[in-house]
């Protein structure tokens, strides 16, 4: 990183995010930020001349101007290596060698990274959210899906063809629920959002004097339906989520023992729940992972900066 | 790696082997093997003097030495990282820093690197097995349990306390079979050929009619038994094992989830089955895991080296 300033851009199926982060501080900071929706036209170029039309916007509302930005990182969903979106199917990528396409807009004193989404909003927990001062993280998302993000030794891991990470596809309970990939019993099929209001669903089918039915009379279930609900005592939403959580723990006792890095992270819409979650989580997956009581654990805890983490974490692997 | 030979280390519960690698060919190559019993006297020092003792005979034996030796890398079974072996319960070591104890007895001409021993197996297999030519491979071992190893981008995943890789113990079918560790549903609770044979006295207790009984009359029941029944047509014997590769390959599954890694290899006794076991677990995984026919897949086969990888791939480690 040779200036001041670096552009992470959180490219999405809906809007492009782009925020302009300071770097000369103790860490990283977003100074500015702005976004655009995304023009599903399947054309990249079209994406590519908006990500850097939306760069050169911000720096004039910065007043600084392009090349004062030293790089730009951008995090794009799909498979991503090697510079390359190999498969993306919300944006009908295929082989999109979208760093290069970029470079050549913003010109060749700008340097360009591109790292998969769900990786660059890991990366951002480890440089200025919950990860700080560690060097390994990996980033779970429990939103319409379960994301995964990975850092090892300060490194993206990618995969040979870009793929890694599908965490919320590893298989949990083999046989058991059917998942929206096809696979049965993959982590996703239990502890997505998704997944947590179809089960708050069937639940209340079988349990007509719950206080479910009354809690979710409103706004309709939720993610927080079941939550709510257990939280008033009632014994429907607490058996939910006690299997919720047990499932959760599956998924993070199966990663820990899989990297043991020094942090996992759980975001996503569920975690805002905070420790709430996290705390009867955390000691789910210790008596599942650590018998040995000398090995170091994994901290498990809430991810701190949402949406902005794509952004912090992009700009800063472009550093 | 300055010199031409490096010597390779198997620290086990019962021998400690040890072999001389030339590394001038085109791929390393070990010229010379010798063992002797491992002292479990819970003594580290104990142990080091005979690995330094073994390492002087081997050389002596092949007419060199010890000054002609680069390098000499030590696999130890626990969690390792930084040259320490953090826990090795088999061993009776905890936080013993065993890369610098050999370090002292060999001298400092000889550098010494320190790796967990399903590690340096994997990374045997990389280099001169199975994954010639790859830069990422994980490496399954069924055998009394399920290990693993992991190599990405040319380097081998210790996790932040030296413990990463612990396949066997992903959750695969969550509060299922009880597992050794205490846990339910572990991947080695269905995978491990103890796990197999436990599965195979099971079925044959509720089928009294089938050809496992004859088939293990003589040798008793071990992890060929259902493999060979089920090759002779016994219906019993082929749903055991339609079973098992159903389960082991929810646990690959997940490892390509998690890590994409350009190969996985099967090793440990149940993978002598060669491709009986492996094409039809390739068939599953790959139906289970790459629902998008574009992206490149991770290549599932057979160790090649058996118990030589662990030697080559310690060897390999340090120069």
């Amino acid at each position: 990183m040779k200036k001041g300033f670096s552009i992470g851009v959180d490219l999405g199926g809906t809007n492009i995010k782009a925020g302009l982060v300071r770097n000369d501080g103790i860490r990283p900071e977003i100074v500015l930020k702005k976004s655009v929706p995304t023009r599903l036209t399947g054309s990249a170029a079209d994406i590519c001349r908006d990500i850097a039309a939306l760069c050169g916007d911000i720096c004039r509302d910065a007043g600084i101007s392009l090349s004062d930005v030293g790089s730009i990182g951008v995090g794009s969903p799909g498979s991503v290596s090697g510079g390359v979106v190999h498969n993306a199917e919300n944006l009908g990528f295929s082989e999109v060698p979208l760093r290069d396409m970029i470079s050549e807009l913003v010109g060749s004193e700008i340097s360009v990274s591109l790292a998969n989404d769900a990786n660059a909003a890991a990366y951002g927990e480890l440089v200025t959210g919950c990860g700080v001062g560690c060097d390994s993280i990996v980033a779970i998302t429990l939103g319409t899906g379960v994301g995964g993000g990975i850092v090892l030794g300060g490194k993206i891991v990618e995969g040979h063809n870009g793929a890694a990470g599908e965490i919320g596809h590893i298989i949990i309970n083999n046989g058991g629920r059917l998942c929206g990939c096809g696979c049965r019993g993959c982590f996703e099929a239990y502890c997505s959002a998704t997944a947590l209001i179809a089960i708050t669903k069937e639940k209340m089918t079988r349990r007509p004097d719950s206080l479910l039915h009354s809690i979710s009379s409103e706004s309709g279930v939720d993610g927080k339906t079941a939550f709510d609900a257990a939280r008033l005592g009632d014994a429907a939403a607490i058996e939910i989520i006690e299997e919720y959580i047990d499932n959760l723990a599956a998924g993070v006792a199966s990663v820990i023992q899989m990297f043991q890095p020094e942090i996992v992270c759980i975001g996503g819409g569920i975690s805002k729940e905070g420790e709430g979650l996290v705390a009867p989580l955390r000691e789910k997956v210790y008596s599942m992972v650590y018998q040995d009581v000398s090995i170091e654990k994994t901290k498990i805890v809430a991810a701190q900066l949402g949406n902005d983490a794509g952004i912090i974490g992009a700009a800063s692997i472009s550093c």
